[in-house]
């Protein structure tokens, strides 16, 4: 039987598998998560709508009734192209799975751009444990400021700084005034939790670059009515414990203090990269992509697929449709190749449109040449991600989950727990608060 | 304005404060966590039914139309009776707020017996963090069990101890065996789920001691139907990462090799009793319960109040209704103190019931005299249950999300965090791995 494994439970490992449902191969998929992360609402996580549960089902439920597929937890730590085998762990187990086709499909994580002390004080947003991370540090910076005296102090703790201005960005800016002015209304008895400032800032001249400049200056509008403050043109050149300072292109700098930061900057693609591009001479892009052939396979290794946002194919952003899209064609090619069947021509991407929310009833859309915003964009986001989610269990809670932070504003999920409040500290401690690895790197488990 | 000071959020925190809401008094809660725990569904958390937040909504946000009532966050260190004060501090920030009333309601953690090094290796059930703790070992034995080939090593990773046959672990056994036999059919491909084996202890000669004979063999016969094995009259004499030894009262021992511990076999009354009982004279039982007047009061100390499970009160239980019937005896006496009306007599416990789920459909309940057993016993702990619940906001969440698991036997919440894949090394690392202190214990956060 024809072997194909699967590095990654993504969109691009997950539709590649689901792809392959009825070709005649042996699935293995390695993936370093338990779950399938549906990233583009992990801002919700983040800011206490939806539990972590809602958004990332287990891989192998989904799969389960999908036989020709075995799903394994694993962290891959390297790959023989000449001997077609992926090498991966679980802690000290090391193990070795060979292929005879491998969809590497290992994503990407945040670039702090050189700077990565900054990943101590400023979390990414790309998991499970970052979304969590900052829902403690968002929450626990009001429980704080409900005790501080010090004004001064106490106008820092209720400053949250959001770095990088793409949807993920303006998504977090506009969740943290809502949460702030609407869900803890009443809530505090020393000041008023709509006063808290949230800073947005980005390197470019607009919000929301792809989406063009109309409907980045209707975004900007939208966010500054909500309260939020947009610092464009700026480049973040520290960024520590107490805040962050940034440049502006006139060369001067500003200073903010801000217990509370969140990067959503610059994506780097997986280090798996590298092994690929050493053996297979493919080149890299400058955030670390594989440049891959017009067939998303590398240079001279057909059998080896790279798909999502760990690669880089001009014209396809690095979004969930880009991963699924170029999951589906590599499933296309390989039941060509296992039934004898003619192979497809290069890959071509289509552009179904990007969108993303900004406040409750605000979003923005841009599909082809239609511009959405306001409500109207808000319902065809709402449509869209139901039809997304309704393949999994999780949906109808979703859905009422939703309904009721609509409603009464209310965010369910607002737990911060003892290891959360104790876990920097103690990993500082290990010295690994410089890197941030071990909570968040590529650490699956260290032995 | 009369100050009242309330020491934990628990069910005897939550409700004196509550109970207050119409008196002229200036009330401030200190608690370590900055949420009420639903402690009777912990369990549901530990087995992926519910998420964390749906049974642990803010304090603050329960309380936020009650204007006389202030809620902090932190960690009491220390009581000064002489000086009617409470110590406190987040990290290292330290705080005194001094008091007229005082209700000490910190409740208990869990009691090792003396053994507290079995704490690393068995988690109790006390605490969210003990049950998104217990969830992911729970979910990562099965995990690695899909990898491991050693069939001896397979059958330690699918066997599960529980610790304890009160309720907790009552419940603990069932969930897990429904967890193993329904929620993860069909999605391994190396070994049959429901193969896992279940094995509940206690050093008592029946489950569930306090529901009586009768009531005890039926749930034991439920259990045993379920393919729990379930030891009686057996003391647990080691535990280690490996597994567990328990001895028989014949004399003889066994050792059981399993991967997974839960210990919900003792209490301890919190910390603060050695301070009450210090100064004030009282004394400790042999559970660290502090042991109050028939007023619900620390001797010569009218003042104080201790109430829920860290006072022990001649015929109340360590369960809910205890504490609440005693918060709401506190808030009536410190009523009448303060508008000054007659004090009301000694506290009288009234048993509501008790009941324990089993499984899906079966529960045992106790109320006065009447013994109910199965479905019905379900339906009046569903009953109880969402009367409850119904004075939370996450009260249609938590009910779909039962509905969903009883006709799918799916669990919304299988997330297990990269920090879970870490923490108990890095902790172990800290030299932490001892005593558990940074996960399970009163450490809220040092520096």
């Amino acid at each position: 039987m024809h072997r194909v494994v699967i590095i990654g439970s993504g969109f691009g490992g997950l539709f590649a598998a689901k792809a392959l449902k009825h070709t005649d191969v042996d699935i293995t998929i390695i993936a370093k998560t338990n779950t399938h992360l549906f990233q583009p609402l992990l801002y919700q996580v983040a800011t206490g709508v939806l539990s972590e549960g809602e958004i990332a089902p287990p891989t192998r439920e989904i799969l389960r009734r999908q036989k020709n597929v075995r799903v394994l937890l694993g962290l891959v730590e390297d790959i023989d192209l000449a001997g077609r085998a992926v090498k991966w762990r679980f802690h000290n187990n090391h193990f070795e799975t060979p292929y005879d086709t491998l969809i590497v499909a290992a994503g990407a994580g945040q670039s702090y751009f050189g700077n990565d002390h900054f990943r101590t004080f400023a979390p990414g947003m790309k998991s499970i444990d970052d979304a969590l991370e900052l829902r403690a540090r968002i929450l626990k910076a009001f429980e704080v400021a409900e005790f501080t005296v010090d004004p001064d102090e106490r106008r820092r703790l209720l400053t949250f700084a959001v770095v990088g201005a793409g949807p993920t960005g303006v998504e977090m800016a506009g969740q943290i005034r809502e949460l702030a002015s609407a869900t803890l209304r009443n809530e505090f008895r020393s000041f008023d939790p709509s006063d808290a400032r949230v800073v947005l800032i980005d390197g470019a001249d607009q919000v929301l670059p792809p989406f063009g400049p109309k409907l980045g200056k209707k975004t900007q509008d939208t966010l500054e009515k909500l309260g939020v403050e947009v610092q464009l043109g700026a480049i973040v050149t520290d960024l520590d414990d107490d805040g962050l300072t940034f440049r502006r292109k006139d060369g001067t700098s500003e200073r903010i203090e801000a217990s509370c930061k969140v990067w959503a900057a610059g994506v780097q693609g997986s280090e798996l990269g590298k092994t690929l591009a050493e053996q297979s001479g493919a080149e890299l892009d400058r955030s670390g992509r594989v440049v891959v052939t017009d067939r998303l396979t590398l240079p001279a290794h057909p059998e080896v697929f790279v798909v999502g946002d760990m690669a880089a194919v001009p014209g396809v952003p690095g979004v969930a449709q880009g991963a699924i899209q170029g999951a589906r064609y590599a499933a296309k090619a390989i039941q060509a190749r296992v039934s004898g069947g003619g192979e497809p021509g290069p890959f071509a991407y289509k552009d179904k449109g990007s969108m993303a929310t900004i406040s409750k009833f605000a979003a923005v859309t841009q599909i082809g040449k239609l511009q959405l915003t306001g409500f109207v964009a808000w319902l065809a986001w709402l449509f869209l991600h139901l039809l997304y989610i309704a393949g999994f269990k999780q949906r109808i809670t979703t859905l009422l989950s939703w309904f009721i932070t609509f409603v009464t504003n209310g965010r369910a999920q607002r737990v911060v727990t003892n290891q959360q409040m104790v876990a920097r500290l103690a990993l500082e401690r290990l010295g690994a608060g410089s890197s941030g690895k071990l909570i968040h790197g590529e650490e699956l488990a260290e032995e």
